[in-house]
């Protein structure tokens, strides 16, 4: 086993992504000697205690960071202002302080500041995830081969960025470097917007007439199925990843029904060669993707 | 091997859903005891001619009818009109004439009139297919546990729909009779629409400047690949679909936009109840899908 960069790693909240990172700190190594956690429902504390998955498990943030030369949080970012609230008078000197939310520009926002000047603040996300989500569905290798995002604000101590950067190396991850707002526009296009219109879209099929609802799931095959995998997502952590990365969402959202207007006007007068040269972009970007191995 | 419902089946357009059947009807048998086909390019003809997957390659649609007791149309459905008019008069007493393509109301609308009265029209759907197209992307296997639609006008012969559902049957499909009506309403849905956004949001992500577009090919596994994958399929067919089923899609393209607005509105505003039922809802619609193995 690799050397770990941390020797004590708490977790805040261990579900999907906290619990794969502790099952790959005992598979793997490389990542913290010790692993403490906590959650916000007794019933997911125990379960986690039942898994056997970290070495600890604590009912309070408070006290799962206390000596903790990491702290990780790893609940929904709609929470990160009132958890970094509660776990900043017990941070450990020097200790590193990151993240695996989905949005960095707001976490930046609510978490940045209540550090403490003794501790260090490197905001992360890894691009890795199911549709499932709570502390059973986590595995040990959900991060290899995957990136692992930090956004540093200016200034920050390069040693804790480092040991940040190795932790997620050695769970397997590519570690990028990005700004904040970039990696926040990123991923409005890239995974916000598409899951915004998969579960829009389970709602416009759910309004139908019954009749009709009933061969929309029949036939789902045919393309809808694809959305609703998508749409299977925690709605707690999506609803917090929508409401936190409102602005660069909005104008993606804003620039897709634009286009969406456009492509409907198309059909409506019949314009084909619009219409082709659109489904061929489409094309294009597959063909990059799997150039790029990453379809 | 079942016995064939049809002595022999010409296949006018053979590519992704044309060649499948031919290999089905050589490999599972059960279809037709000859098969024939042909093509619009002598290019493709050629391919299949050197693929071995039918009995005999003719150049023209006029000379590939001739004989046969049944012809199917598996060309993009824009194509038909030209073509029923193009073998009506070549068409053999009794033969049936049914065809594959993804939109009904519009099928009947092109190649009814044409029909003669010797002959028996049975419009269909097998509701299969893979982003590929060309009759190299074919295989037998196609068809099996997925659905094939007919939506024969009434007062079709009871005898010819029949021996199009067996065709089916022996393909490996479930046969079911719909209005056409209807049919096209639920493929807006599950099917056209989908691919639809997920051309136009190719087209979004294209648009954006160089420095995110790099970054949108990296991170696409988040959701955004999901989109893609289904936007790789054949433009020609998919804008035929699109402006032969121009109402239904237009009345779904719009109700989707509305919700698209009423989510973005949410979002703006911070209403997290509306957005979480929203979302409750995706993953009901996907719970019901896993119910129904249809995920
Ligand atoms: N899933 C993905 O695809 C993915 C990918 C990359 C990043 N992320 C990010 O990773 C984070 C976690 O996502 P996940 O998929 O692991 O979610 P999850 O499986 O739903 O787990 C969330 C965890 O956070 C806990 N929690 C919720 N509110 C809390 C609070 N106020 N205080 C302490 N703990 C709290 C939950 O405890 P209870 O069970 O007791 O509620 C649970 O342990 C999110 O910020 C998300 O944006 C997710
Ligand atoms: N792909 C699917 O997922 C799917 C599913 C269900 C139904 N369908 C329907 O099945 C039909 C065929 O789709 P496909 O995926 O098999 O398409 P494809 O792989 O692109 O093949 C189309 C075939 O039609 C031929 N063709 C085109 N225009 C023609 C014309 N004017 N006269 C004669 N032949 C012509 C093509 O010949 P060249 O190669 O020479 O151009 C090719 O052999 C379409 O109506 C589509 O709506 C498709």
């Amino acid at each position: 086993m690799p050397d770990a960069p941390f020797r004590r790693l708490a977790l805040i909240g261990i579900g999907l992504i906290g619990s794969s990172l502790a099952r790959a700190a005992k598979e793997k190594g490389g990542i913290a000697d010790e692993v403490v956690a906590t959650a916000r429902s007794a019933a997911t504390r125990d379960t986690v205690r039942r898994l056997g998955i970290v070495d600890r498990v604590e009912d309070t943030a408070a006290a799962a960071v206390a000596g903790a030369d990491c702290v990780m949080l790893c609940a929904p970012v709609g929470a990160f202002a009132d958890i970094a609230a509660a776990i900043a008078p017990h941070l450990a000197r020097d200790a590193v302080l990151t993240d695996v939310g989905s949005t960095k520009g707001s976490v930046i926002r609510d978490v940045g500041p209540y550090v403490p000047d003794h501790a260090h603040f490197v905001p992360g996300h890894p691009i890795a995830g199911t549709e499932h989500s709570g502390p059973e569905a986590g595995f040990a290798t959900l991060f290899e081969g995957r990136y692992a995002i930090l956004t540093p604000p200016p200034g920050t101590d390069e040693a804790a960025v480092a040991k940040v950067a190795t932790l997620w190396r050695n769970a397997g991850s590519m570690v990028e470097i990005m700004e904040p707002q970039h990696h926040d526009k990123v991923f409005a296009i890239v995974s916000h917007l598409p899951h915004l219109i998969a579960f829009t879209i389970c709602g416009t099929a759910d309004d139908l007439e019954e009749e009709s609802r009933q061969a929309v799931l029949r036939f789902a095959a045919s393309g809808f199925r694809d959305f609703t995998r998508i749409a299977a997502s925690d709605p707690e952590m999506w609803r917090d990843v929508f409401l936190n990365n409102r602005e660069a969402l909005l104008e993606m959202a804003q620039r897709f029904t634009e286009d969406m207007t456009a492509m409907a006007r198309a059909v409506r007068w019949g314009d084909a060669s619009y219409i082709e040269d659109k489904i061929a972009r489409g094309r294009r970007i597959r063909r990059r993707l799997i150039e790029l191995r990453q379809a």
